[in-house]
């Protein structure tokens, strides 16, 4: 996070607003869900404003919050209700500088898939793009209840940060809610958005095919 | 409805054209099936000519018409075959800046599945971009049974209006043959497209997966 | 098929152009497959020469023939195998001003379900686009067996011409190989394809939910 | 392979380029998954860098190795860890121009399905583009099991190479990881892709409809 130049900053806050479109186009942030952050030096997180359409975001629909959510940028918008899923990720990561909470329609059907809180995920190769070294036991994918009271569901974040750090992939599920991710960089987080999703896509066409 | 600028009315026109050529994209308006409207102060609707491919429409592929469908503007097209229930909307719901009817292939599948008339929506954090309330129960989406003189579906979209206005979502499906949503701007119609689409492709999905 | 300008003309073949590469686009002609014709004044038809990518054509990639099927230009490519098909559709349907053959996974997938070799179509209201009244009952599609000698096919396809003129939808199956259509103008092949690939996606859909 | 002039090489390069942001649009190789060649005259061969993002590539994310691997440019990234799949395929088919590695969902569905080591290809009329005559019995495709150690998949290819020569589709697939395909040229290249891709989905579809 440290050493970032003034260029590197606005470089970080243009590819979040291309990942934005992106996702958009992708069908992964619809009507005004998502919320993508980035952090930048001395703790200053950028994130995006709540109830904004995904399609065509520009740098004044994002925040600047502290490490602990206080609003430092001086315009109208309140950050993202998810802010507090953000935090808890940064507050727990140290290495992570960007996270993406998507909604897409494959996170919420794998989601209720759960075992034991779980969602196991398939032996691809795809797995790879993690970073898990190849006839690896696949790992799991923590989901969460969801809540009207997302803060609720950060502290649980929080909770299993603190049990499992270190042994785990990247993300979570909330139930019938999204995906969150989080990556070194905007381009890491991205990877790993696509990543999640080639494993739910294939889950769900799998399952149809079999009729399980 | 009141207040607009010229330079609002300029811009929701331009919206409207931009959402078209985007459902377009999307595969909800193929063929010449769809149409838009918007309504500008003074009661001016201004909706999408019979029969114009969407995927590439101009301001010269808009009419101007009434409140009661009178056309006012001076080219030879004839208004949308759906007029009637662009109107029935405009006339019962007060805020409603914006209509937009489009033929998805989902909508076509889940009009199948009416239970009473409705369309039980599944209890996703989506339906957050309605407005409802987390952990609420989700709410139902009205089928109307579809039938060649759209005027015969307006009056019973009108009948619908009277016994349940104030709590409905805002939109509805016809049997076999599309959904109609509204919104107070352009933006906010795109949004409810864009959210029942989501709904409406987890819906069939899951049941795919089901085998049910 | 009278009275086109030259600008007509240049108009037409831009069209075709341009509808081979959205068709490319939406995975309709992928590989080498697919052929788009046009018929000009004076029984010159312009057709899609054999073997080339349908993501970027150009002018240089079409042939002149007639309606007999003799190459009238002196380019050196071969005009498409299925050649054949469009002139048997422009000797029996005289107002027919353009040709579409596509390979879609989805027209593979349906040509699968023949009943007496005709597929019926879902009664949806997209069926409109085809000019059918509302509450009609819904037509069904022509399957064609598949034949290496494609001129094989042709035969029957004059055959079904002469027995069912007038009371036929623009477009037929051949099994597990594509989907033709035509209409009076490239505007209007291209609706029918989009109308045809809506109501088959429908119909893979509604199977796959239903497990039938 | 002979024969290329300079502007030749330029070109090749290009389509590559071309290729694999297209096959990024079309979600076969996100996250950093997937890995494209082409051999140049002189046996050079030009091959994406490991670990890249194949949305946006450019020359300067290719490497130059000779056909033993020898890296012969000096930038510092590495070649693809598939590298070992290029060199069999450029070893043992001569007129082999371009090598296409991808990762798609599909692919992976389908590698599922072995019947002794081997998927059977459906009997559609998309197989002509292989140049496979019509109504000749469909082919089988190779499939490989994974391995983290690359180069033993290479051996088995190699192995499989010498054995049945001349009677092979152009491709291959390794077991839940992905397709391998090539061509004369990265024309041909694509298209292969374009039509394994195409047999998969209806493969993929038509057993999702008949839950079998």
């Amino acid at each position: 996070m440290t050493g970032q130049t003034p260029f590197e900053r606005d470089r970080w806050e243009a590819l979040l607003l291309d990942h934005a479109a992106h996702f958009y186009r992708n069908g992964w942030v619809v009507g005004t869900s998502g919320n993508l952050s980035v952090r930048l030096p001395g703790e200053e997180i950028r994130i995006t404003a709540s109830g904004g359409h995904k399609g065509a975001l520009s740098r004044g629909d994002l925040l600047t919050v502290d490490g602990d959510g206080r609003v430092l940028s001086d315009i109208l918008a309140r950050p993202s209700a998810e802010l507090s899923l953000h935090l808890a990720i940064y507050r727990h990561v140290a290495e992570a500088g960007a996270v993406y909470h998507v909604h897409t329609i494959e996170s919420n059907l794998v989601s209720m898939w759960a075992a034991n809180g779980e969602l196991p995920l398939p032996p691809l190769e795809m797995l790879k793009g993690f970073g898990i070294p190849g006839h690896a036991a696949p790992p799991s994918l923590p989901i969460f209840d969801n809540d009207p009271d997302v803060s609720r569901i950060a502290l649980q974040v929080e909770e299993l940060f603190r049990r499992k750090e270190g042994a785990m992939v990247p993300g979570f599920l909330i139930h019938l809610h999204g995906l969150t991710v989080w990556g070194k960089t905007p381009e890491e987080a991205l990877k790993h958005v696509e990543l999640f999703d080639f494993l739910f896509r294939f889950q769900v066409q799998s399952r149809s095919m079999e009729g399980r």
